[in-house]
């Protein structure tokens, strides 16, 4: 079968170089170029990396990126994985979707737009069918957006409970990595030993987009889920891994048993499709006192490829009527460059890439 | 006047050493001793330094550590201040009731005595009669406990919302400071770029706690709130200061303005007395975006003797019914040795002492 | 006596704000205004907050900052303060040295011009008189520089054990505390759980400041020493605070006790004069096995203004013809704004202002 | 072939830990049993895990440790490789070699036994020989030491310079990672945002184990370099790699272009004889300006098997007759385990396992 050609959009940055990482050797895409701004035309990955615990081939390293070029990327791609910036992607992404190619995006931009599927695969699956109302969709262009990083890890868990027991209420506190805020991102000064209480428009974010995520899809349109949800957000001193406290009021009553059951035994339409990048337990529950732990779960998940792509979950406790946990996953794998290629994968499986 | 004599119980530990940086010249006591495990017989104090903040006096370097030995304390001194571990605290401070001593203790073992106060006093003075109710008393003796250091900076802003508009619900997730867990306390291997979403039988003690301190006192009993309270603990790698996220619900509603206003200008007994160490604003409400933060605002508290001593709180948002904050204070000052002080110059001013 | 008006310019930067601090009350100098790039104008410094150990007061706190404007300050201002960036102190200083202003300057542009003193009062309070050489001298306008803070450090104890024994050779590692490089200065992806071997052109200036400073005054003239020096730098997670590791030879030999003993004793030109910022013990020798450490000892100096004034040295042992120690000092304060402020008090002393 | 069965000793620990990664499928080794102290006796791997970056296998997990028993030992295991702590390490050592157990250690204890070779392949591997002078040879007991952490990264890169161009004299001043010192080893209190300038016999241990290391075999007997060697040890806030600056003297002249070429092009026994941990460049030169860090660098080494196997160098630089550069390496893989695990293959394909 012939590789997907693709383009990674913002390959200075920490999204846009676990976009390189991911793709290196991926059994559905190939890329075809690399592209970040003017300022870095010309200069080479390894000049620029970001990222700690990845160790890019040769080839990747050596890779030249270029000025973005709309029409250079719409001649030779038919994919764009998008780690840009919002304060440029939101145009840059609309005209390559006019220009006829699938964007996969981080950006917030286009999330809450009506015809933009805000994408979670195990989640919320069927909403990709609202592309189809996009107008660029008839000459192959569209977007999914995947959503932020601090919303996607929960969301898997709260789409379980959801279905299982009926979710009414969400009352989240992060505890936020600094590969979340990008490269240069959070000065050293800001952070050392300290904990900023405040990450700019996130808990508006993280309300909106888990309504949307959660709702449902009737006749084309999605629905906005009503479950009432309240985020304070933070940012620490980790590198990767957001980790967030969740206390949760359900319709029905479980036990913990049935709560973990249900979340250690899901599987979504990626592990049913089997799509590279879809890890076997999309959640792993921990039954150790004291985990899930940023600097030990982070990258959970199997196989190689789905590293950094399972939410985890732990300490999972009842009191009264509310269910009390944490859960950690991987901003900028699961909650960034692994979402969009988790995306990619589902599109080109029904058939639209 | 002449000045109190006080001991120093744990004063090889993070507590004990703050106690002894309070009571460099305190104006009602004065030190007669330094008492620790064994191990640490005949040790000056520069030689088990825990404190990165301040400079000690020379004299106080230079002061000698003794084993604890219950019959000299009760000789020298009219006070013993603990910051003794719990796993030996219980007994030891006992004994010392028992012989005649008042016992302003760090430690959990009689926190939730019937008839022992658990001691804030911004939040419940009228508490501290309780202490009549111990054996011990008419010889002198008595323990007074302050709360766990997670319980006492929140405490502060949840009485006064409380008996301004109605306290229902109170739901928190801590971001703790490794000076918590005393010294050596946490390795780094554990904390370092890491966070740890447990601490054991915190959330417990808050929980129980917090229902005590907000309690009301009938009859020269205690009963307890019946606010509804769930808790998240984590420990972060920050050295001091303990920030929480909290989402409350209270049965009146309130504009962002009034909340912010009654705390701002709460004042409790300690104020009114003017003790030592009562700082001028005991919640001091900060209106930029991203505070308090520790880094920044652990200190916060005037006069120099208060410094440590106010909650600091930000972030103040409303989200239909419920109040979203963030509280920060000082986890071995306030929620530690100065919160024990402060009990102290509250119990002398009652003329107990 | 009346105060001497001094303006700080940067003063939203790390050394910027440090002179505020040192400036509150001080009794040479008055604040005549802030000074920073056009971007900041009208702001208040409370919105530009980056030092995290000191409580402004609140007149400082509501100070208005302002854009550069020579005329401005050479109107109001005998004195400026410069903690500006080497990219445009350079032309700013000399327009204002022109104008008939004494500027004490942090900022690399001036500090090897043969008619400018690197100074530091107790090592080469004599450099002091290059001063006279510069074209502006005969209207009271001159330039000052203090030395970069990783050589400030080190020279207190260089240039003594030079005097005492014969310094020939100088070989430093650094290990430099983020402060250093001001605000935003070093991303925290860069440096959590991180070590930068690199610091762009550190290690030149250090060896050719220390060749200066340890340089002789012969006929108004600096002539620089001739010591071996050897330097490898680095960057480290600690706020403030450069610590460095020494290896050094000497022409004439010494035991371990000398050698402590002539820094402990050493007074300078500062002491004698008893200048505000004057620490009573320019080098401190810890004789603990640890120290010094950056978060115990920073903030050495006695009196209070001087906090943070001393060099701290410890760990000195002898191997063959070898001495090896670690030496300490705050590069905010010492090799920053509290070095400038002490040059600007013995030029004082001197009648110069 | 059928593989050589092993024990591991301190399986609790760091070390011990490392072991059981790298012989997760070794081609040579197969694991026969994990033993640590009797306190742990009983748990299972998962219990008590220390390592951050490495997903064990479900298997490993699942693995029981027993109490240290010799007679077991010496029945099931050829070989035993020992991450014991140096207060017992010692004895267990020799009896497992008078039991006729192949021991390949970490501890310091017979590091400097004339008849224990001090083994890094690359640098001496003639030195395995004097094994044979060992009492309990004969019966195929025997004990072979790796070096100290700081001491093996930079043994490296000096053992090629002295071949190449003979070195007259080292100064090293190390930023020491704290897995370095083990679980639970340096108290988060101690290190976090600071810098320790000591690790207890550290720098003895480095001056007298890189003479032994860069010593010559003559007749069966090493003899130690005379290397002039000059250390400061200190303790940085970093979870794996040692990074080191060194500044080194050579009896002949070379440009940079040389000092990296011959380091580039190294190979050493273990290279020829592609043993599985060798990695295909022992020392791996970089060119940038900032490099190495521990947070890139820490896993260099190729193939996968031999992650964490190679020096880094970075920041060759000449100043009039000396070389500055850094270096950084593992501590806990080359430094550690790794280093072991090199040995014991080293030692297999003389044929004496």
């Amino acid at each position: 079968m012939k590789k997907i050609s693709v383009a990674i959009l913002g390959a200075t940055g920490m999204i846009g170089q676990r976009f390189v990482q991911l793709l290196e050797d991926h059994p559905y895409f190939e890329l075809s170029g690399l592209y970040a701004s003017e300022r870095s035309d010309g200069k080479q990955l390894h000049e620029t990396l970001k990222i700690r615990d990845h160790q890019f081939t040769e080839d990747s390293l050596n890779m030249r990126i270029s000025a973005i070029n709309i029409e250079e990327i719409a001649h030779t791609s038919r994919v764009a994985f998008s780690g840009l910036p919002s304060d440029i992607a939101g145009n840059i992404e609309t005209e390559l979707a006019n220009a006829g190619v699938a964007v996969f995006s981080n950006a917030s931009n286009h999330r809450m737009n009506d015809d933009v599927p805000l994408l979670i695969p195990e989640c919320n699956a069927d909403h990709l069918d609202v592309v189809k109302e996009q107008g660029s969709f008839a000459n192959g262009g569209f977007i999914v957006t995947n959503a932020n990083c601090s919303t996607t890890g929960i969301a898997l868990p709260l789409k379980v409970l959801d279905n299982a027991f009926g979710l009414e209420q969400v009352i989240a506190s992060t505890y936020q990595a600094i590969s979340g805020a990008g490269y240069p991102g959070v000065p050293s000064l800001d952070i050392l030993g300290n904990i900023v209480p405040y990450i700019k428009g996130e808990e508006e974010k993280m309300e909106s987009e888990l309504a949307k995520i959660l709702g449902s899809l009737d006749n084309g349109k999605i629905t906005n889920s009503n479950i009432q949800t309240m985020v304070n957000c933070a940012r620490v001193p980790v590198v990767d891994g957001h980790l967030e406290s969740l206390i949760l009021r359900t319709s029905r009553d479980a036990s913990v048993e049935e709560i973990e059951e249900v979340m250690e035994e899901f599987r979504g339409e990626p592990q049913e499709l089997q799509l590279p990048s879809a890890p076997l337990h999309p959640i792993i529950v921990r039954h150790e006192a004291d985990r899930p732990q940023p600097a030990l779960d982070v990258l959970a998940g199997e196989p190689a490829r789905a590293r950094g792509m399972s939410a985890v979950v732990g300490r999972v406790r009842k009191k009264e009527n509310y269910i009390k946990m944490f859960v950690l996953s991987h901003n900028t794998l699961r909650g960034g460059a692994g979402g969009s290629v988790l995306n990619a994968e589902l599109t080109a499986s029904r058939g639209l890439l």
